[in-house]
């Protein structure tokens, strides 16, 4: 009945990067930092005390700040500590803004020696910002929790600091929005930029138009009362909220309540909506609309800035539609393009009404709009360059899609300033505000949301607030570690969400041999999961296969590389790397073994046989590689040539993941063939 | 700067227990199971149809289980599914009581077929029941996730399962308690015993007596309107809510704001309160008060019982004051325990009058009061029977605290009708309603109450809900491995927590290492961890140190011990099992070596230095043993004697916690004195 079975496997999550205790896990990198020597303990005596300004969302986020520091520390700090000596005090200089506004004073000082703690700010947004970095400096020491002596000025290289999330492909229920708050806030972003409505999904009650969310979202919306909440809660954390409502593409899901505003008008089964719908441009009763809608959510969105889309319009349904052809030409247009410029520009008025700024998507940039829009750039840093050129503040989204399944250092590498934007003259170049990552939900779930933001979100967060020349990969993944760590702490779930997707998958067998295979693989990436040709994509369809379940970047993998790079370096003279190297390549190839009897057994596994049989293949190539490098004679040609095949098939995508150990196991097979070169 | 460092260790987590798929991991046990051949396959397609009686309730509870079904499957089910062809129909008879009755029943009926599945009960009380026992058989199999082809008929063997969380020593958000209740529901217990004040704090809000909350709390504390709405929680889950108000003693919160109440009146810091703290039971005000006061519970609290504590009055305060000494002496009382029978009769009189009935610890029992009441047992099984004998109902709780960190087997073996209560007729067994599991908070915090509550508390969920003969050790375990990653996924922390506080203390460092001798050690046992000779527990220690991270229960130390006993039982032959214990000695013979550099890093770890040394230490004495056992001769003597010092000492207390692999591995020590004689 009972089946005693002792699986011994090699952990490899041990790849680890031990910190020493003198680095900073800061994240993003402050502009200055000055060390000392010393720390501060940390006990429960603990307390806050504020000088200066302070009004109702300080004082929660300084209650917010004591519930962090106890997750941080396990300290069950007192409701109403001694005050009479404070461990920190805060002091800012004046009230904020109540609606945050952009290039709002940012700026922090916080100085902390061996007997206390000051952060000043000229308001209490610096402080948010401040209080932050705090938390982050929080480490065990021999003595006791506590901080270091260290005197930090800080403050943003950009005001626009951004991360937009997609609700309508897959909603995101407020809690989970919620949590993602708390993390940009602990690593500074200054903007959600809430894509509310596309072709799957509007996600806002209206109660001018109850059928948009009525029939447009399957019942999965936000209530008014749930976003005022919302927005009430991103205030407290320096967080401004910028609704993004896709228009005149991308707006399927309007029709479902009201197809009178589609451009080929007829009955809208919700779903699929497809990606040809758009919005009919030509009619005043669509400006009506409009007018009467935004009117609604400039209420219900305090921000100045309000984001219409504009994005990848299909002009499909407007040339088969001859009444618009009939309008473009009687307008004296030339094509799509000015017909939906035109459609901007009477957007734009009904914007001003409401006193608002518009922000769209690269396409919107058109010489009839004002140079006070805003355009994000999707499309490469050639757009936002010549936006700047032409007048226009930009932001940078280009380069920090993180549904791309990009390695962290690949967005950090991108630099708004970098690229077309270095040739800019300084008055152009103080138009690119800064930039936004994107976390597109065609594969997200609540589920799955949190890894696919976290941590990397964290590098374009330190990309647009720290120093230009804040470049050091290695330094960036070992604060990322870190921060990775703390983030959990703070209540995101991107690492525990894996395990319990593994667990899933496995039913109630163990997992380990399956998390050796998870922690080598990766997403396939760009948008090569589908295929449009196959249709369009089914926003109904479970996302609890392996791919869902993985990190966009293994760190397994990153360490392997660096490991082998190593030891090649070493010219193969590396003992403690080749050891190291050795170890893991041995677990690797006695994997598929263990995990096959697993991986038959469960539906969502069986896709996974070909990834765990290459891993044991190449992780053989790679062990022979090191028997040929250990006696120094150059392995057979005719050996390598039939390795680097297994290789190359090896590197192919199964089970839409790529194997992320090939590449350096290659590396030494090739090495193989000339071992004493070096 | 960065230090690459590789820790290729053993993971012990492996000692896994592989369910072949034929088993049901049903717990509790349902009263009757008969298997089929073939399965009901979930895919995105199912949806549930109700015939019969339904209401809001049970709506929502449907709701809630396609919601759990989600997370167990990943499958994003339709809000709106095609109804035509509901793979899961449900009928109740009748509806249910507004307000749930002890002994209501509770029975239902799942029938399932390859084609289509069956849930029939009385109520929909059994319904709640029936959706638990469907999420618990999902599984994920070769074709898909599916259900098992079976026939279930299942009722409880007792009308009342109870757990008590204690809120009032450590206060425990009413999220957290929703996630318990969730997990309650999931295993089918149906009493919350909320036990809401203690000298520690009081945690309800008075509206009559503010002060209660105002002054008893430190601000930590449950409003009326989250109360209603955790009950309403709890009734669509099948659970009753008893409050408990413990009285005349554990009433010290009660004085900060009413020091009138007491029996030394004079001023009362709200801390530390301290365990002598009495109401006075002989002035009229003390009933004017309750009468007040109970009325306003009786209120919100819609269950037809109310607990009124009545446990460990220290007679110390009415002993010292002679006014209540006079009054004792005027009633023609003999001692305190008659003054406190005079207490509760009034209490009883109150309690009568709000239409409630009264619950109460043993030292409640006392002749004077009527055969109404219920008799909670806390003190042994004798006073279980005792009460039944007298008349009395009585619930069993003695052998069901969760906080004195025994293993499951243990309260599993308790049974309500065993010892005692054994030789007790039909009509006084009938008397004995059922039992409750009791997590104490002296040192429980939201951060690790699941872990202490969780998985343990579903063996006494089975022991009260499945028949009597339900009892296989080996079963229960495996079944319970199950349930716990089940509980997980409908949202317990009672796993993650663990890895969040061990990362808490190895800050950024890896934890393989710690997470391997965590998982050999448990909190030392019974009341043990704090000796009142040094004074009241300080209730404001933060409780961060790794005996609360780690596990009530270690379950690698407990495979370790049946694998031992396999060895042992085959002659020392069984080869297979000495390879799997030399695997486990060795990685933690060179375990210490790996984690002494983090042990030295952090204040939290620095106590576990001994611990660590003795793993390696009696790893090393195992290991030599096994290599006297492979030779077949006897180890000397001398060096017997001296290992078993060693493992004497290292079987001590250190950290307040014990290494649990020590009695095996001395098993074999002494084994390896005569190799050959089996």
């Amino acid at each position: 009945m009972r089946n005693l079975l002792l699986v011994p496997a090699l952990l490899l999550g041990l790849l680890a990067t031990a910190q020493p205790q003198s680095q900073l896990n800061l994240m993003p990198t402050p502009s200055s930092v000055q060390t000392g020597t010393g720390q501060l303990l940390i006990d429960r005596s603990f307390s806050v005390a504020v000088t200066g300004s302070h009004d109702a969302s300080l004082d929660r986020g300084i209650q917010s700040f004591m519930a962090q520091l106890s997750a941080e520390t396990g300290i069950l700090f007192r409701s109403k500590p001694d005050a009479a000596k404070p461990a920190l005090t805060i002091h800012a200089d004046h009230g904020r803004q109540q609606i945050q506004k952009l290039g709002e004073d940012e700026s922090y000082e916080l100085t902390i020696t061996a007997s206390g703690a000051a952060l000043t700010a000229p308001t209490p947004l610096g402080v948010v910002h401040g209080l932050q970095t705090f938390l982050q400096l929080v480490q065990a020491s021999t003595n006791g929790f506590a901080v270091p002596v260290v005197t930090i000025k800080d403050q943003p290289r950009f005001p626009w600091r951004g991360l937009l999330i997609d609700v309508s492909r897959h909603f995101i229920p407020i809690d989970v929005m919620k949590r993602n708050l708390d993390g940009m806030a602990a690593v500074k972003m200054n903007v959600l930029h809430w894509h509310l409505s596309d072709d799957q999904g509007f996600r806002v009650e209206s109660r001018q138009f109850p059928k948009l969310h009525g029939m447009g979202s399957e019942g999965l919306y936000y209530t008014q009362d749930q976003i005022r909440d919302f927005i009430s809660y991103a205030h407290d954390r320096g967080i401004r909220v910028i609704p993004e409502f896709d228009m005149p593409g991308h707006s399927g899901s309007w029709f479902a309540g009201y197809p009178e505003l589609a451009s080929n008008p007829g009955t809208y089964n919700f779903e699929p909506g497809g990606p040809d719908s758009v919005t009919d441009p030509t009619q005043e009763a669509t400006y009506k609309f409009l007018d009467k809608f935004i009117g609604e959510m400039a209420k219900l969105f305090p921000d100045a800035y309000f984001h219409i889309g504009g994005d990848e319009v299909n002009g499909k349904h407007w040339d088969a539609n001859p009444k618009i052809q009939a309008f473009i030409h009687a307008h004296g247009m030339k094509n799509n393009q000015d017909l939906q410029a035109y459609f901007n520009q009477r957007l734009q008025k009904i914007l001003t009404k409401y006193h608002k700024t518009m922000v769209g998507w690269d396409e919107i940039l058109h010489p009839d709009l004002p140079k006070t829009i805003v355009v994000q750039s999707w499309r490469g840093q050639e757009s936002l360059a010549a936006a700047a050129r032409q007048g226009y503040s930009g932001l940078l989204s280009f380069g920090y899609y993180l549904d791309l399944m990009w390695p962290a250092a690949r967005h950090y590498a991108v630099d708004p300033m970098s690229g077309a934007a270095s040739s800019l003259g300084p008055e152009e170049k103080s138009r690119i505000l800064g930039g936004e990552a994107c976390m597109w939900a065609e594969w997200i779930t609540p589920e799955n949301i949190d890894s696919h933001i976290w941590p990397r979100n964290a590098v374009v967060a330190e990309r647009l607030w720290s120093p230009q020349e804040t470049k050091d990969v290695d330094s960036m993944y070992a604060r990322l570690d870190a921060v990775s760590l703390h983030l959990e702490r703070l209540g995101l779930t991107h690492r525990s969400a894996k395990l319990h997707m593994l667990h899933r998958m496995a039913g109630t067998a163990e997992i380990t041999a399956l998390r050796l295979l998870a922690d080598v693989v990766e997403p396939i990436k760009d948008y090569t999961r589908w295929d449009d040709s196959k249709g369009p994509i089914d926003f109904h369809a479970p996302l609890n296969r392996l791919i869902d379940a993985v990190y966009p970047e293994s760190d397994v993998a990153r360490r392997f590389r660096d490991l082998v790079q190593k030891y090649v370096q070493s010219g193969f003279k590396d003992q403690a790397a080749e050891t190291q190297i050795k170890t893991l390549l041995v677990a690797w190839r006695d994997n598929d073994a263990k995990l096959k009897p697993l991986l038959g057994q469960s539906f969502l596994l069986q896709e996974a046989v070909p990834l765990s049989e290459n891993l044991a293949a190449v992780a053989g190539a790679g062990l022979q590689s090191l028997d040929y490098l250990d006696i120094s004679q150059p392995s057979p040609d005719s050996w390598r040539t039939q390795q680097l095949t297994l290789l190359d098939q090896a590197k192919t995508r199964k089970a839409d993941l790529l194997l992320m150990v090939v590449a350096p196991i290659q590396q030494l097979v090739e090495a193989s063939g000339n071992p004493k070169k070096r």
